[in-house]
């Protein structure tokens, strides 16, 4: 069974297991602090838990890093979980929240080489291995490619300073539409769909968890990855790390960003 | 056949007509500016002429006030029609946008007296006629009437200028979390139901149309809508009138936002 395939697996599983938990009291119920510091939700700890155990039951002995357990170590590789990407959307019944799973063969973004998110409500699964491109359901996606007038910026303004809403003005003012669902890996693959002409986040708080599968998947459609001063994203994948991003889909985007880069 | 009954079955038949139409080259094709001055789609002509056609065949009367055909004489009262609110979203495809139909006694927002919006992704069901409550599918709704220290705020940011949003800097900066779906009138619903603690769009730019059925739903749950000047909203119906508002949970919410009503 290829690494994909069990990404892939992990995903359903997650999707099966977690059905109906969403805005409920029992799968909301807090069960202490986890690895990155949020509050751990019964249905992130089941979602977890349900990953760790098709990715070992299946012979992958990667380290795992994920946003629950923290550092699990193991042989070569790194699978990097957030089972339930958009929580907050969960708990409350929103229906935008996803799982997220990568496998990297060095402990750096750049090295995600496998990648799946399976939109949890709907039950579309995004995935993409590096260089074979970006899927959804089994459907090459790529995404929007050709500039129109018309554009649609996904920004993460939550609790954000004064001073970030700031340099986001101008990109506010000259965007068509701005959209917030609040879950940052399935508005990695509204990027990679075509859905968004550009993803933002310059809260300083993302996590390689958080982002590791739908960094591929964007790249893998198209997209190109940022970090805050206009690079090409690069981190380490500790659960520890935080930074912040932008997610592109062509050049014509890129260049009414400059501005907001540092 | 009782009027909010009527509004019901219009709100299913659009559900019923318009499946498969979103995201869609066929359900986006652009037919003309409507009344409203946006952008007519297939999939607004459809879901407008469904709601026109169930009015008048169960026999109401009313003049009817619409986004996209404008006012079409009838006799005593008004149906207020936004036959798909979130067009952007149905037409590239992001599963939110809905139907929105208010009936109103006389010409204002405050005369609405029976209202009924149908989130067509999902096929979720909200209505509320005046003094009786909100619900969603035959379950009584409310705002999150107890204040938490987790507040999730909706704000419409679409291309707002600079000055709008520095007015909103401060809001932002103390939410826990900001969203944005882009369908005001499902937003309203959510303020409703309990998932956001207010939905505030200072644009400028919002029509009776858009926000009829909403305001009376949020007002039903235990909402307060208000003006950009922080009155109670008030408006007429006319298909040119534009407006901000913000529709608010509760005192605790109405309280941070006090900086920025003007």
């Amino acid at each position: 069974m290829m690494i994909i395939d069990i990404l892939k697996e992990a995903c359903q599983q997650v999707h099966d297991k977690t059905k109906g938990l969403a805005g409920t009291t029992i799968g909301s119920m807090q069960m202490g602090r986890g690895a990155g510091g949020d509050m751990s939700r019964r249905i992130d700890l089941i979602a977890e838990k349900t990953v760790i155990d098709v990715i070992r039951e299946r012979g992958i002995e990667a380290t795992i890093i994920g946003e629950e357990c923290g550092r699990i170590e193991g042989k070569e590789g790194y699978i990097i979980i957030d089972a339930i990407d958009g929580t907050t959307n969960a708990i409350c019944g929103i229906p935008f929240f996803c799982c997220s799973i990568a496998y990297a063969t060095d402990f750096y973004l750049s090295a995600v080489a496998e990648a799946a998110i399976i939109d949890l409500p709907r039950g579309d699964l995004y995935y993409a291995s590096k260089n074979k491109g970006a899927f959804l359901n089994d459907r090459r996606i790529f995404v929007k490619r050709e500039p129109t007038s018309d554009t649609t910026i996904g920004i993460n303004v939550s609790g954000v300073k004064p001073a970030v809403v700031e340099r986001l003005a101008p990109i506010i003012a000259e965007a068509t539409h701005i959209r917030q669902f609040g879950a940052n890996a399935l508005e990695m693959c509204f990027v990679a769909r075509g859905f968004l002409d550009a993803y933002i986040d310059l809260r300083g708080k993302i996590r390689p968890t958080d982002v590791a599968a739908g960094y591929l998947i964007a790249k893998e459609a198209g997209a190109k990855i940022y970090s805050d001063d206009g690079s090409s994203l690069e981190s380490n994948l500790d659960v520890k790390t935080r930074f912040s991003y932008a997610a592109v889909a062509n050049d014509k985007i890129r260049e009414q960003l400059a501005s907001m880069f540092g």
